[in-house]
């Protein structure tokens, strides 16, 4: 069993030392003086990263505690919601949606296609509009980054609000809250946020608080406004958790430091740099060869190769761990991440650990050039 | 400003060193074989915990999203729920099942009483039985530490599911899930468990699994089923706070290797400790004198003494942080916790703050007896 750990999944995703002594400091209360400042900072700091001058909400749970609050908040019974889904996380949206009884309206599109702008303004126009518009911006099952400023626009004037799950995207591509006229944006602390798993953010648009006054599903936990109300103190609305705000605080102060913009090139760049490595080695990518997926590559298993059985091998052997597919991509895809506290040597270490897997399967594959290809293209700063 | 600092709220709990430590280890991610082996050993232990051999569902929310799961997993869209409450946590049932939609029947007591077994029993007959009964074993607000097992017991033949909200009882206090016909017990990772806030644990009876199936509430993130389906394998069925089960498992072996046994004589006698001392500086209690309440002591703010004022005194002069009253409450009582890392010299720390603070603020009270008090108390292994 290997010693040493690479973690390449979508999520989570390593944790900088910074972070992790700041989680290790001794517990404070959640309703005192020490903490309330730490929580006025980091929400300050999360209006940044969100490029929004609205309420973030910040939850302890899940990203999918986030996702479910947008629908428990802005829905109605037997309303309608429509969702844009090209793979597992836009499923999951019509998941929550039905659990909740809304009638779902669906512009569905194969796993790893990319949602259409144009697609999407002419349901809306068959719909009649009015409705709730349930996004991704990120599809970590497929490695396809969606336009969502486009296709929020479709959204506008349309008298819908549109919903993004920016869970695996927010910090690792752009994302402009408020000048993209995204009504609300969940995200996650464990992805580009440089945190460990366990707080939901939440951005809300004054047109999704109007819209959430017609809301009449059930919800206590999850409930905005209640949260709201006790961030204005600023308190959190329940025993949160402590640890991770401390940590999530320091995360954002180091991306923030840095600014979002070198951020933004970094990922694009080593979404560059592990696409070229794979295409060195001979594989085909199945995510898109473009410099907007910038947070997972996704890359097609040879003929003959169970990506499961390999991932399971990166790992024992070298402590290398990425991910495979999901659901119907199920041992067809391996799927990198590179998101947060991540830099090309460490994709360069998952290229060449997969390229001796591989060779060990038995398959055809060019050795001994993927993991140089990486740290090459990595740094060119413009895309080749 | 104090440099050390003494945290004896009723939660959060100061956090022992090596679940510090084991919280700060490299991220692992939440599917492989580490996590699922982690994940695994830390459900028995909780199972050891919660003295059942049911599931135990760990969900990452505040110990408040447990007690939703509750209501929404086995409630019913106008169904009857009853709440037996005395306090702010017996409260927070009723407005949530309320949230709901739930018929919310209510024995309601002032707060700082103790439930009748008998009264439930009554009220039970007189609904003709067949309910959700949601009660509250330590409540956090008085210090009243109800006789659960007896509660419970008037539940039994009604066909009834009993349902306890144990979080900040689980560790500090005997709760015999199985034994006693506890259908379900919730409780949250930040209290007697020793580890910071953001887990949330259900355990689940057959009887609460059957009653469940009637349930026709909106659930996706809180679904009991969902997660006890993931869990088999075992997973989670969400993105869950990896370092905080890392945390959990290694303080429940700490919890484990001493026995429940030393932990509850541990906390009965750290309660006596603290009630003596109180006595001892010519405080007057506001919660009972009795062995059972053995969680946080909750103590009368002598005439003229803003309770809120010496709880802020005490943490700016000192860094010592006990809390204030809450509702009806405010600023009317001081409330010590004593559960989890807590030793008797952080309660006479507390105490002598306390008494500093007191006497600064003019009150009359006994001088330079309440720490010493408290030790000597402690020290004795039966209650005088």
């Amino acid at each position: 069993v290997a010693e040493k750990h690479y973690l390449l999944t979508p999520g989570p995703t390593p944790i900088p030392p910074q972070v992790a002594t700041a989680m290790a400091a001794p517990m404070i209360h959640h309703r005192g003086a020490d903490f309330r400042a730490l929580l006025q900072r980091c929400l300050q700091r999360l209006r940044e990263v969100f490029r929004t001058e609205q309420d973030v909400l910040v939850f302890t749970s899940s990203g999918t505690g986030a996702m479910e609050s947008a629908v428990s908040n802005l829905g109605t019974r037997d309303g309608r919601v429509l969702v844009v889904s090209a793979g597992h996380f836009g499923e999951r949206w019509a998941a929550i949606a039905g659990a909740y009884g809304c009638e779902v309206e669906h512009l569905r599109y194969a796993w790893g296609e990319n949602p259409s702008p144009d697609d999407l303004a002419s349901r809306l126009a068959e719909l009649g509009g009015e409705t709730v518009v349930l996004l991704t911006q990120s599809e970590t099952s497929t490695g396809v980054v969606a336009d969502v400023q486009a296709l929020a626009a479709a959204c506008r004037g349309t008298g819908s609000v549109a919903v993004v799950d920016a869970i695996s995207s927010l910090g690792a591509v752009p994302l402009e809250v408020d000048e993209w006229g995204i009504d609300v944006a969940v995200s996650g602390s464990q992805k580009a946020l440089m945190t460990p798993p366990g707080l939901a953010l939440v951005s809300v648009s004054q047109a999704a608080w109007r819209r959430r006054e017609q809301g009449d599903l059930p919800r206590f936990y999850f409930d905005w406004e209640r949260t709201r109300k006790a961030q204005e103190r600023p308190l959190p609305a329940f025993t949160p958790a402590v640890s991770l705000v401390a940590g999530l605080d320091v995360a954002l102060g180091l991306l923030l430091e840095k600014g979002l913009d070198a951020a933004f090139e970094h990922h694009a760049r080593l979404g560059r740099a592990c696409r070229e490595g794979v295409k060195a080695m001979g594989l085909e990518l199945f995510s898109p060869d473009d410099d907007r997926s910038a947070v997972v590559t996704a890359i097609r298993a040879p003929d003959g190769v169970e990506s499961g059985e390999i991932v399971a091998k990166l790992r024992e052997r070298f402590g290398i761990t990425i991910a495979g597919g999901q659901g119907e991509l199920r041992d067809k895809i391996f799927r990198i991440g590179h998101i947060g506290y991540i830099d090309v040597f460490d994709v360069s270490a998952a290229l060449a650990g997969l390229e001796v897997a591989l060779a060990d399967a038995g398959a055809d594959i060019e050795r001994g050039v993927a993991a140089s290809r990486a740290l090459e293209t990595y740094a060119q700063r413009t895309p080749v």
